[in-house]
């Protein structure tokens, strides 16, 4: 603290922090937002004539408040007027969205894709391609603000380049935003962010865990991906990595991982553990179909959940059996971080909701008790688009520090 | 940010920024703080103007510098004057000690804990009468300005109790501060704080770890403790009793783990499991002596490794097999967290020295390639006492956060 911030660094971040509340709480009035951010009458104003003007929110009379008096004008996001590209390269799916300004999904496009090794034009081709039909179809008074990645992979925080994918053969050192960034040919950057880091996010900023300044997000796509939210901050670590929880060894003689080590939590409790255990894994490594045909994949994960769900004993001790090493996982890390709530994503929403019961039972059995008092097990609010939510935030993040800067670019 | 800050609270901040530079930095010339705290002459000669009247800094000019000119004033912590008590209660030792501000152990005392159930008065009574003692030893122009005490247990952050301890029954909703405070009478609270979590504190500011934003600090006692620095923060969790790292499962089927479950860091790596590796543990509950006999607790471990570094083939059989488990809790930590650097301590800094070979085999093996890379791991600089020294570290922040209040109400 050498000095206190100048004016016009105060105006700035009151600007930011006023288009965050509406971004996150949705439409808002003049009077909830004087008592909410602790700043007087005038100053609200002043800082929405500039929202507006900049075309950013707009102000409205709100409806009927059945309240006698002058009603307080309610703010809102420009939503249909300004937007972000997020994009999401999972395993065997990529989707594109265009994400006006208070998370609406204004357009989205998803597409198959197949198995195995990484290879640049088949991600990006399809997902520039989306990106053009979705931006074709736009207003001419629209905006782009932003474009974000959420990646299968672990993406280094120094240059955002996707060094690790151990479910995607080749995705090593690939600098994927870059090449996002100029097949776009938007004229942004694309940020890369791990996808389970980003549903970690989506989750606390919007989802379920609202208001939770220390959680877990667990998602479960091919392999079993993480995100922890340390007092209110994603855990990045040195280099970014933070939160490969699905590569915590759980069962050092057990079954091996895409990683190479054996007994992974995603090697107990990822899609091919399950599927196995059910009797319904085939080697598709030849056979690209997948999805909709529900012999891999989410659909192939729901569909033993509904098996054992209907009664299929088989299909019930294959998800015993995960349940019990994700109970597992689950209270390593709540030991670990002494979480307030754990949040499972992606298929883990549907494992966890087939075997609760043993993962709580080993919670119960495993975690230190003061630990566990408190805990609790909460399915994700945003389901499979989780991770493109978060892409969708980390784009707008630049927009929240500094709108007018932002905007002011992006009219250009 | 709802305006800038007062001058006043500008001044204060300052003034704990400048008591923590000489703290944790040494002595200082006031043109090196003025380049470090970006401040100009005059502010820093009016801080450290205050700092000198309140008693906790002087200024000396420096030795002979070489260098042609008026030399820059020396800005001391005022070490001999200006103390707090620091406890540390371990499984079988209780340590006090006075320690002044800049972190000088100035006087020092322990004693053997016998193991077995926690009873409030064989921990307080030995403590309190070490601090008497050297309270007694003191100069009438000292002053006291904190206590805090590293227990080998859980900590709840909302009350400093000591919610369980898995190797002393009965430490179970213990107000070990309140009792502890009583008993000193010196006025002043006690905070209380996990042991690891504060030796993990010790090594990032003053150790082995400064400068390491991301730092995982295991801590071998009877048990394994862990305390984990994120962004430059200790990782508290929800409730406080984040980083219990030693009972992250590792072995399913493993050993017995006193924390009631199987195959615990703890239990694999702990004390017992070394001594009945190298078939030198025997059943010491019935009888009490422990320490200076080398049958059970630190002279022990020390010893297995001793005798495995003359080349004795079962305790490096044993230190082979704990190393592997070591590797592969490490393993797993790096893969969740990130971290920069791994610190080894208490035993565990003997323990990891006399099996890097197999630490490092097993992370080589089972952490993700690029997580691993940069990882650093190194032994614990302050050794036995880096809770000890973490524990004064809690007891300082009061004095660091507002120096003339803390001061003011310690002198009256």
């Amino acid at each position: 603290m050498r000095a206190g911030p100048s004016q016009e660094e105060i105006r700035r971040h009151n600007l930011g922090a006023l288009l965050r509340h509406v971004h996150l709480g949705g439409p808002t009035s003049r009077a909830e937002l004087t008592s909410r951010m602790g700043l007087n009458r005038s100053t609200i104003m002043a800082l929405t004539a500039d929202l507006t003007a900049a075309g950013l929110v707009r102000e409205e009379l709100p409806r009927e408040t059945g309240r006698a008096g002058r009603p307080s004008l309610v703010v809102r996001p420009e939503s249909a007027r300004v937007y972000v590209f997020a994009l999401d390269v999972g395993v065997d799916r990529l989707v594109a969205a265009r994400v006006g300004l208070g998370g609406v999904v204004l357009d989205r496009r998803e597409t198959v894709r197949r198995r195995g090794p990484f290879v640049m034009e088949e991600v990006v081709g399809p997902l520039a391609a989306f990106a053009r039909q979705m931006h074709r179809k736009t207003r001419p008074d629209t905006v782009c603000v932003g474009a974000a990645a959420a990646f299968s992979g672990g993406v280094a925080r120094e240059d955002g380049v996707v060094r690790f994918g151990p479910n995607m053969d080749g995705a090593e050192d690939v600098p994927f935003g870059e090449e996002m960034a100029r097949r776009l040919g938007l004229g942004l950057p694309v940020t890369v962010g791990n996808d389970a880091n980003l549903g970690a996010m989506a989750e606390h900023t919007r989802g379920v865990g609202v208001g939770c300044r220390d959680l877990i997000y667990l998602h479960g796509d091919v392999g079993v991906g993480g995100g922890v939210i340390v007092n209110g901050t994603l855990l990045g670590g040195h280099q970014g990595f933070g939160g490969e929880v699905g590569h915590m060894i759980v069962n050092p003689k057990g079954r091996s991982c895409g990683c190479g080590s054996l007994g992974c939590l995603e090697a107990e409790v990822g899609e091919r553990a399950l599927l196995e255990a059910a009797g319904r894994f085939e080697n598709h490594s030849a056979q690209p179909y997948n999805g909709s045909g529900a012999l891999i994949g989410r659909d192939a994960v729901r569909a033993v959940v509904d098996a054992a769900d209907r009664g299929d004993i088989v299909a019930q001790a294959a998800l015993g059996r995960v349940g019990d090493w994700l109970g597992l996982g689950v209270a390593n890390l709540v030991n670990i971080f002494n979480p307030e709530m754990v949040v499972f994503g992606g298929t883990l929403r549907e494992v966890y909701l087939g075997s609760a019961a043993q993962v709580r039972s080993r919670i119960t059995t495993d975690a230190l008790p003061p630990v566990r008092e408190h805990l609790r097990l909460r399915t994700s609010a945003l389901g499979d688009d989780a991770t493109l939510i978060g892409a969708a935030e980390l784009a707008f993040a630049q927009v929240l520090a500094d709108p007018l800067e932002v905007l002011a670019r992006a009219g250009s």
